[in-house]
């Protein structure tokens, strides 16, 4: 039964679209999901997005442990709507998932902060696969951005670094009903969701002050993943 | 460092509560989860659901391998929000987190549905896992009212088996932007969402008959059990 999916051509990311009439090697990883995920043969169509806004047609010349296709036009978009979450650690392996969720609802970035109650542990091997589950989602999901990852910062250099003006929301149970806060349109927004024994007041406070509104994204406790994906869905949802 | 999690006390589900006055052993999964993960001491305060409104204040009388409490006072409450869904068959094991996150988020019925593209396998066995995922994700998001799953059921019967009256919403892409969609309030709302490999024209035009309204989740193609998830923190964002 031929499903919806097979109806489009594969979706892949890679580092650098080259200008139209060129030819690039899809690399292993993209070169395994055509050949045995996909069975794709020479000739047939692809789309590649570089992940910053770039978007090629592409014919596939070869098709194996190698594949290499020819770009056949090539055109760029910016992004109107960006999000940037700043994220304390969850438990366990839970940020795996996280990940590849933040992926699919569209999400721009996704900083992992260093709060009082929970470190983020042994994330550089961790970034590496975070980074391999955002492509994918990305090819699931046609999505032209790549969620960016960036290795953990403190809570005050996160938030020195966002752009003025962007929209800024912190999770918490006390905060306004997410139902009552206008979702954000075009521009910077940004979400802040505390680790999984929560942000100590001090923490809370120094977001309040940095222009962050409190907003609850449900009626009950919500684990940090969850609340990082309750605040994507919310954000998605205005797109 | 004491989380704010134990500052408040244990709350568990419970198969039945008794009368104020009465004691009860709480199971195996219970006890092991307060004396070994709790830490919990005989004359320690719990709370106890039965994950149908019901609520008790407790006291320990025992913990260790059979752990006993004694019932101070007990309460019960109707749920005036409810919400039910109809999901198809996400791709291998990830209906189990699908359903952690259903219980976090306070959906009050998951109802698997069979479609012409995707079919629930093994699912004697996972009923009774996702059971299990479902008590603990009470216990961490306090909610008094238990996740319920029900064996997988075909479309019609699934709609057929639906409260009259109820707010009928089925994921789809082209739909509505969610932002532009009232989300419900009292009553009973029903979500359907389709199998990995999406529903087949007829479905959707069976559930469009039967009042389902289509809303668009986000503005990219989600997993079955990211739109999932994403439909119950639409939902749980009007409570």
């Amino acid at each position: 039964m031929p499903s919806r999916a097979e109806a489009v051509p594969s979706f892949l990311w890679v580092e650098a679209l080259p200008a139209a009439g060129r030819r690039l090697a899809l690399g292993a990883e993209n070169s395994h999901y055509l050949s045995r995920v996909c069975r794709a043969r020479p000739g047939g169509q692809v789309t590649l997005t570089d992940g910053r806004g770039g978007l090629a047609r592409a014919r596939l010349v070869e098709v194996g442990a190698r594949t290499v296709a020819e770009v056949e036009a090539v055109e760029w978009a910016q992004a109107l709507r960006r999000a940037t979450l700043l994220c304390g650690a969850p438990e366990g392996e839970r940020a795996d998932w996280m990940v590849e969720k933040l992926a699919e609802l569209g999400i721009g970035v996704l900083q992992p902060i260093e709060c009082q109650r929970a470190t983020w542990t042994r994330w550089e091997s961790k970034l590496r696969r975070w980074r391999r589950l955002a492509t994918a989602a990305l090819r699931q999901s046609h999505r032209r951005f790549l969620l960016e990852i960036r290795p953990p910062a403190t809570l005050c250099a996160a938030v020195a670094a966002l752009s003025e003006g962007s929209r800024r929301l912190v999770a918490d149970a006390g905060g306004e009903p997410a139902a009552r806060v206008r979702v954000p349109g075009d521009g910077d927004s940004v979400g802040a969701i505390g680790p999984a024994a929560g942000l100590i007041e001090a923490e809370r406070a120094s977001l309040v002050a940095a222009g962050f509104e409190p907003i609850a994204l449900a009626d009950g406790r919500l684990r940090t993943e969850t609340a990082a994906i309750a605040w994507a869905v919310w954000w998605a949802a205005g797109g």
